[in-house]
C-alpha cells in the first residue's frame, strides 16, 4: 500500500537544465576564440567529474568547475574580465525565477489530499531551499529535504526520518540514477518521467523486468497511475 | 529539563575558522601587488555580505566572492594563472582533515551517555557532512543537521523535527548571532564558548540578563555546569 510520494525537484517539478543548459551555450561563446564547442563541453565534463566529490552538486560548484577549465584550456591567458562573466552567470542561475513543469502545481494539489508528499532533491542546500520557497509547492509539500547524494543509504535514512518504509513508498523523478535505481534497490516505487535535457552524468539506462518500476511520459499521467495501482492492491 | 544538547560544529567541536584565516592570508599575499592587506580585506568581505543572500555560508561561496573581489580590485588585470591558485586553495580547504578542539572528543562522548545528541551547523551541506563523518563523533551523536541559516525560524523546525521543545534544549556554540541569540529568543538554553577567532558577521554582543545563558571558557568546563543546572532543576 503506497502512502508516501517522494518527489525529485529539478526537472521534475521544476525546470532547471534548461537554465544550465542556457550557462553552457554562454560558456561555449566565451571561449569560442580559444576552441571548438564540443572541445569546450568535454573538457567542462570532464573538470565537473574531477571535482564532483569535493564540490558536490549545484551551481557553485558548477561555477567554480567552469572557470577552472576556463583558465586551464586557454593556459591560463583568458583575460580575468572575461572569467567575472561566468561569476556574473552563476548569480543569474541562483537567482533565476522558479518555472514549474506543465502539471506540477495541479498534479501536486491533487495527489496531497491522499498521499504524505515529500520533496527529495540534490546539490546546493540554500538554493534549493529558496526555489521550493519561491515554487508555492510548501503549501501541499510539508517536507524538502535537501541531500548531498542520492544514493540507497540516503534515501534509507531519509526514509526512517519520515517512519516510512520503501514498500509504502513511490519515488517520482527524471534521473535514473539519482531518482529511480536506489528506490527499486530499496524495494521501494518508482516512477520515471524524462525531462527533455539531461546532464549526462545522471543519464543512466532503465532497470528492466521490475514490477515496482513505472516510465509516464508527463506529471498529468501521474494521479490515473496511482489510482489504478491502489486498486491493484499496491 | 534538559534532556537534549544541540552543538554548533565549526570552531564549536572542529577547527575552522583557522583554516579560513589561511585562505584569507594568502589571498593577501596573492593581492599584495596591487593593495596593501587591509583594503584586500575589506573588499573581500564586502563582496562576502553583498553576495551572502544568493550564495549562503561555506567554502565555495567563499571562493567565488574571493575570485570576484580579486578581479574587481585590479579591475580585471589580474592573471587568470593567479585566480587558479584561490580554486586551488578551496580544494584545499575543503580536503583538509578534520582536527577536533580539545576536549570536544571526550565531552561530546561523556554527555551522549546522559542528553539526546544533535549537531546543528550552517554551511555547505557536502561539506558538512564530510567532516561529520571523518570526525568520528557520529559514534555518539546520531544527528547532524545542516541548515542554510541559523535563525529562530530555523531552530523551530529543527527542534520540532526531533519533537524537542526548547525548554528542553541547551546550545552550545562559539556564535552569539548564529548559536545563542535565536535560541534563548526561543526560550532555551545557550551556553557560549568563544574561539581565538571570528568571522566579523558572526560577531555581535553577548545578551545580558537573561538566566538561560551560559558562558565557559571551553568545553572541559561542560559537564559540571550541566550537573549544576541538573541539580539546580533546570
Amino acid at each position: 500500500m503506497i502512502t508516501a510520494l517522494g518527489f525529485d525537484a529539478d526537472d521534475t517539478l521544476w525546470h532547471s537544465e534548461t537554465i544550465f543548459e542556457d550557462y553552457h551555450r554562454r560558456f561555449q561563446t566565451l571561449l569560442a576564440r580559444y576552441h571548438d564547442a564540443q572541445k569546450v563541453e568535454q573538457a567542462l565534463y570532464a573538470t565537473e567529474m574531477r571535482n564532483l566529490d569535493l564540490f558536490g552538486y549545484g551551481v557553485k560548484s558548477f561555477a567554480l568547475s567552469a572557470i577552472e577549465t576556463a583558465i586551464d584550456i586557454t593556459n591560463g591567458t583568458i583575460p580575468a574580465d572575461e572569467l567575472r562573466a561566468l561569476i556574473q552567470s552563476a548569480k543569474d542561475m541562483l537567482a533565476h525565477p522558479v518555472e514549474l513543469l506543465d502539471g506540477a502545481g495541479e498534479t501536486i494539489a491533487t495527489l496531497a489530499a491522499d498521499y504524505r508528499m515529500i520533496i527529495i532533491t540534490k546539490g546546493d542546500l540554500r538554493h534549493q531551499e529558496r526555489k521550493f520557497q519561491r515554487s508555492g509547492l510548501a503549501l501541499h509539500v510539508p517536507h524538502c529535504d535537501v541531500v548531498s547524494e542520492k544514493d540507497t543509504a540516503t534515501y534509507a535514512r531519509v526514509l526512517a526520518r519520515h517512519g516510512l518504509t520503501p514498500e509504502n513508498f513511490l519515488m517520482v523523478g527524471n534521473s535514473m540514477r539519482s531518482d529511480i535505481l536506489p528506490i527499486l534497490e530499496l524495494g521501494g516505487h518508482a516512477v520515471h518521467i524524462p525531462y527533455p535535457l539531461i546532464w549526462a552524468h545522471e543519464n543512466v539506462p532503465a532497470p528492466t523486468d521490475c514490477p515496482r518500476f513505472h516510465a509516464l511520459a508527463s506529471l498529468h499521467e501521474l494521479p490515473a497511475l496511482l489510482a489504478h495501482l491502489r486498486a491493484a492492491g499496491a
